[in-house]
């Protein structure tokens, strides 16, 4: 029996207040071996992880593996798939485990299926499906409009007569997001977003929220009647200790808005849909997509706080292995 | 010519800020004269009124009314119609204007076409139909339970096999509340609202929203998953100069919630399925109400203020003149 090392990332406890520390709340550990030969898979498959998209909760998270070996007849060695891998090098996955095989589309990075073709790009896709109502001519506000979901709900908008209006984090990221077509496209550090969702001549119908906070409120006073709200994130109010107070939700009544809060992992039944569409669109360049690349698990803690504080410039992808 | 006194309220300014005052921001007023026989109608429509359901903004609201005169074929004299009507005895609507003839149904008294029958009742019905994704074992949350909306959805919930949990601002509307049906119906302001939501077994599945501020913030916290807010009312929220910062709105995507803000005023489509279906349980007893009557249109400035203040026992009605 050959032993290897199965690095790994262990977070000593979950961060709900304030932002990890890489090396203490999130520490990377080489002390563990694995039998990639013989190492009981009990009906399961063993995979190596590929790529992943951090989140800070738990010890998983959907990325990319390979099978190495499987006893599931579902997958067989070589098999790219997609979904919550440990954050490991080698993961053996018990049961049957909800791994999706992914489709082989030429030339396409694995790193694609973490952001655009992952859960961000499902996000998009699913979500502005179900609840946009989007109708041609209208105006959407699309909050972190250059990270993984925003820059699709951009494309997807765009795509579909819509005005978008964008707003990042920095200069560089407004350049992206004006590249994937926004109409308006705004640094909401150095800009005042009241002031330019103010200006807009006739106002806004949709706001993407991956926000929440003041942006949230700010989008409540400016949406036209009828709008809608798509909440998939507050990412300013994770990691503070005083929440901000949204104090006016009587528009919510007065303008019949509606807020609908979204995580896509329910609506897998639309997975299908997605596959069948998006992948191609990618491929072919028609959807654009950026990557902050970490190589090395190592680099988990690191990649963490930095799409914890904003600091990341595209899309977070943890390279474990290349292909 | 003879030329007939027509009493009307005139309201100096919007009241959009603090209480209004009777006799000063609303005056009753008896100079103005009308000459029933002769005013020229434009092709439209002369109007007794009967009785209104006081809101603060504007001059008219929706009130029942006698038409004296028509030229308008669709409304003869003597039928009874529902509409935005003046705070005035008499009104002439020019145009075509959009009043509903009322059916007629046996021994129901006008007054509850203001009410069960008038907004607060289709308010209620169209909006728990559209919205409230009601499933059969639920529970729902009514604020305002014993007031002209929230009465109708407390037995409308009850009828559709859901567990009703109802919060009223006095014992008396407390004891009318639980005769409607309610499960679990508790004094706000003698009881904590956090304490009572969160130790309900089963959690809550759908808040009823009519006040808003704190109660919608407690709501949130204690809603289940997938819980549905149907928001059409802020009470708590009109007279205030300091509005409630509600901290905790990150729920919404965590537990998928969603919230729709609803003015009945724009699905009218389904006026006529609640006409056909409603008046008839209304006249047969099996849909209760109650009414805290006015008498007197001089009783305007004071019903408001009441309404404003939650001062009102129940349904607040102001009649104006009696069949």
């Amino acid at each position: 029996m050959v032993k290897v090392s199965n690095p790994r990332v262990i977070m000593n406890k979950h961060i709900t207040d304030g932002y990890p520390i890489p090396g203490e709340t999130v520490v990377y550990d080489t002390t563990e071996e694995i039998d990639l030969d013989n190492a009981p898979l009990d009906g399961g498959v063993l995979s190596r992880s590929s790529q992943y998209r951090p989140i800070p909760e738990g010890f998983g998270n959907f990325g990319v593996g390979v099978v190495l070996r499987s006893e599931n007849p579902k997958y067989k060695t070589g098999d790219h798939v997609y979904g919550i891998i440990a954050f490991q090098a080698y993961v053996i996955h018990k049961d049957v485990p909800p791994l999706t095989v992914l489709p082989h589309i030429e030339n396409l990075p694995l790193s694609v299926y973490t952001g655009t073709l992952g859960m961000a790009g499902q996000t998009a896709y699913i979500g502005w499906k179900l609840y946009s109502e989007a109708k041609k001519g209208e105006t959407v506000f699309v909050s972190t409009a250059a990270g993984p979901v925003g820059s699709a709900v951009v494309q997807i908008a765009k795509a579909q007569g819509l005005k978008v209006v964008a707003s990042a984090g920095s200069d560089e990221k407004i350049e992206f997001v004006k590249q994937l077509g926004a109409d308006v496209a705004f640094n909401y550090k150095t800009q005042d977003t009241r002031a330019i969702l103010e200006g807009l001549e006739n106002g806004i119908d949709i706001f993407w929220d991956n926000v929440g906070g003041e942006t949230l409120e700010i989008a409540i006073d400016t949406l036209n009647s009828f709008g809608r709200i798509i909440s998939c994130g507050s990412i300013s109010q994770y990691n503070v200790t005083e929440k901000y107070g949204i104090k006016n939700l009587t528009n919510v009544v007065g303008k019949r808005l509606s807020i609908k809060g979204f995580i896509v992992s329910v609506h897998f039944r639309l997975l299908g849909d997605f596959y069948a569409e998006v992948p191609q669109k990618v491929a072919s360049g028609e959807f654009k997509y950026a990557e902050h690349r970490y190589e090395g698990l190592d680099q988990t803690g690191q990649a963490i706080l930095d799409v914890q504080k904003g600091n990341n410039k595209a899309k977070a992808v943890i390279v474990v292995a290349n292909e």
